[in-house]
């Protein structure tokens, strides 16, 4: 069978060989958290992604042309989807730091992390409630409450999970310097929720004090952490810390775990492709009545009506599914994700979940031609930044290669390329149709049509087109290889291969 | 680190060795499976799920009883939900197969795969269609079109993989029979589209007989799994089949991915657990023009009159999230998922998507305290059958244990008995509300609430419960062990803790 091996059976000789006389009890009910861990990412993903719903149903009637104050009120929701999508990030990063440090689970922290996830999944109507009554506070409070809810749940499960400490990661577990784990984990779970303690108290008077502690809260570990890679990138590595060396090798502001990212990510892909046919399901199904008195019955009449919108369907399930096939390629060759690396693919993500805004937009003002050109300009831009932070994802990962990407990348070669110009063909492809419809304002839709169906095409011959390129550069003299355009030395694929065999020590 | 083992490393160490002079062509590109396939599961739970939505939004106006018409109308639409549920899990049964036959996925098997998911996403328009249009037959004809589209699909997907026979499973790559193998699975790929290619060409002159065929497309496979399996328990296990030994090893028709039905799994509970914060979002956000007029521009005491509302959220998310919990505990212990687990697993999925349309009953009625009654009894029968086709898949388990269940629990013992009272308590709540209901039909409500706040609390003591139970039982002498009410004799847990050392080969 060829289905990747389940933990389990690991899972039961290690905890054979832990029972003792004495350690029966200890040892029985605890469970790998590998399942709890997926469906956590499963519900923080949809959670996120259902954001940009309160942002797609703004009702613009047909009317209404695209003009200056319905522009205004899109991008104030757009900038509160955004701001919601990246807190329920953070919330999710927290979550992968705690379980990062518990390692195995028993029935009682199960529960708990439903509790929690209960608290999460009330966020979206708390900040319902934010953008409908933008006055009034008790929004603002509602989502502060439920912030220090999270973050009692969590630190009741680091208090449990080291209470019982057969519980924690086996490293922490036999580590002398426990407390001080316990102490680090409970400050990066705590620090949140603090802050939103204090914005809970500014709301009664002063709320746009809270909006900023807020922005405070998503922002702060990026911050804090890019201050310190730019520090160390400048300064050189930077030195283990002296009380420990312990915190070198589990350090809790390191790589998140690549499998969470992972589920995260798909998460958030099959909930927007998913989206896209439901907007379908809901507005394109015709009225019974409609079809017996406009089209004289005939459904096929009816709907070949609305066939702009199926091709504009496939179209945007096409791109999602394409966007996700890039991660995918690219994920392949992470072996860890850095903080920056994480923030690049949130951002990524946000951007990948506002598709179904484009979409919609597509549909809003289908009878508008006038408002093409906007549209298609707005689509192309949410490609755009959805697919170049996947290509800074790309960059910055070579940048600290050692430590981030799979031994058999690390040394150029086709793989390389082929990666590069994979990531690039959405950036360009959505540049080159923005850029056509600043010329060819009229034919702006056939444009975005054109590249919609081109794209998918172009990902099926990528691998014979780098192919060609590579043997065209190989054939040249070596001389001629040193200017070659793709990036760290393409290299003869036969060293890597040889390279493969013995990967850097890491 | 405590997270699972990627399988990636693994990989390369296979990609290396197996890459030689001329093997270097075949060997790149290739990739593990596993990632895609969770993609694919998330994708075909969130369909599956997303049906009940045309049920749950069934317009009911206030002034409307709960009369026979509704009654019918939601019915068919019950009927029209469970068939396109099961249809969906036939969709992603015949995926699971195939992709227990190919091993591994380079690009043009991913983009391959990604066209198969974009045709099964239009299943949920073409069943929109067949609800609201029920006498046309365009409908059906769509949906049978899809259907022979995946099925296409699909077998290019199987016809590329044995052309490229490295993308296999190792077994059948190295199988003298591959051809048959291909056969094999060919059949069961093709066996749906062409049963819906009948459907089809019936839809233009005789539709009820293709809904007949489409019906069949669904039970088919479980009616012939369930026959063998029926003959197999009379007549004793079934001989290997004569002509091959390698098919008694490589059963196609033999237990389901257990990962991937998890993740199916998964995926259904928490798409459930969304949609019920989604409506919540939709319906319970008050007005601001009615807050400014009925409540005099007081947002609390408009939030406060919908208070029972977040009641019935929470006790609804609690009922999903146990359920979850009881699943996973249950699928911890199981090794492999036979085919009957595979269709108890799918009714009870099936049960839990109809939550959400639980709660959207107690909205649709609050203000008639009459029907009440029919609203709690509706709920408490949802979860009944979702919880007991989970008890029955313990008990199919344990009808078959040593094929499916992990070693460390074959033999009793206080997880055995642990695990029969936490599948056995939602069964067991909801029937003594259900009973409560008709004796004390004027506190229908007040039982039901009391039975989701209990259950919780129930699952936190319930290990402490049994280990008091068993400790009593042990307490008495050996005679007084015989007729215990725990099932399969518990016996004493360090007999089973040693049977761990050794586990029975399998």
């Amino acid at each position: 069978m060829s289905r990747p091996q389940s933990p389990e059976p690991a899972l039961n000789v290690q905890g054979a060989s832990s029972i003792g006389p004495g350690d029966e009890d200890a040892a029985d009910g605890t469970q790998h958290s590998h399942r709890m861990l997926s469906f956590s990412d499963a519900l923080l993903s949809i959670i996120a992604t259902v954001m940009i719903l309160p942002v797609t149903h703004t009702n613009i009637s047909p009317e209404q042309e695209f003009d200056k104050s319905i522009q205004k009120l899109l991008a104030t929701r757009i900038a509160v989807y955004l701001m919601t999508f990246l807190i329920v990030t953070v919330a999710w990063a927290a979550h992968t730091r705690l379980f990062q440090v518990v390692g195995k689970i028993d029935d009682t922290l199960a529960l708990l992390n439903l509790a929690c996830m209960m608290t999460i999944t009330f966020l979206p109507f708390t900040f319902s409630l934010m953008v409908t009554f933008p006055d009034v506070p008790l929004g603002i409070f509602l989502f502060c409450m439920c912030v220090i809810a999270i973050g009692a749940v969590q630190a009741l499960i680091v208090g449990y999970a080291f209470h019982f400490p057969h519980l924690l990661n086996p490293q922490i577990q036999r580590s002398a310097h426990r407390a001080l784990y316990k102490q680090h984990i409970l400050r990066i779970i705590l620090r949140g929720p603090a802050l939103c303690f204090a914005a809970a108290g500014f709301s009664l008077f002063f709320y746009p004090a809270s909006y900023l502690l807020m922005v405070t809260v998503i922002f702060l570990p990026y911050v804090s952490k890019a201050a310190s890679w730019c520090r160390g990138s400048l300064v050189g590595p930077r030195e283990p810390p002296a009380h420990s060396l312990e915190f070198f090798t589990f350090d809790l502001h390191g790589p998140l775990s690549k499998e969470r990212v992972d589920a995260f990510s798909d998460g958030v892909y099959a909930i927007v492709a998913t989206l896209l046919i439901l907007d379908i399901c809901e507005d394109n199904v015709p009225d019974p009545k409609d079809v017996r008195e406009k089209f004289s019955g005939s459904l096929v009449a009816a709907l070949s009506e609305s066939g702009p919108r199926f091709l504009a369907y496939f179209g945007s399930f096409a791109t999602v599914g394409l966007l996700w096939f890039a991660h995918h390629s690219l994920f392949l060759h992470v072996r860890k994700a850095t903080q920056p690396m994480g923030l690049l693919n949130t951002l990524s993500l946000a951007f990948v979940g506002g598709l179904p805004l484009a979409y919609q937009q597509t549909s809003a003002f289908a009878r508008q031609p006038h408002d093409e050109l906007e549209r298609v300009r707005v689509s192309c831009a949410i490609i755009f930044f959805a697919s170049i932070f996947q290509f800074a994802i790309w960059t910055t990962a070579l940048l600290q290669e050692g430590e981030t990407l799979q031994p058999s990348v690390r040394f150029g070669g086709q793989e390389h390329a082929f990666m590069f110009a994979k990531l690039a063909l959405y950036p360009c492809a959505s540049l080159l149709a923005f850029a056509s419809t600043c010329i060819l304002t009229r034919f702006s839709t056939a444009i975005f049509h054109l590249m919609q169906i081109a794209v998918p095409f172009a990902f099926l011959l990528l691998r014979l087109l780098v192919r060609l390129a590579l043997a065209i550069l190989r054939a040249l003299p070596r001389l001629a290889l040193r200017p070659a355009p793709t990036p760290p030395a393409p290299g003869d694929p036969r060293d890597d291969t040889r390279s493969l065999l013995h990967p850097a020590p890491c």
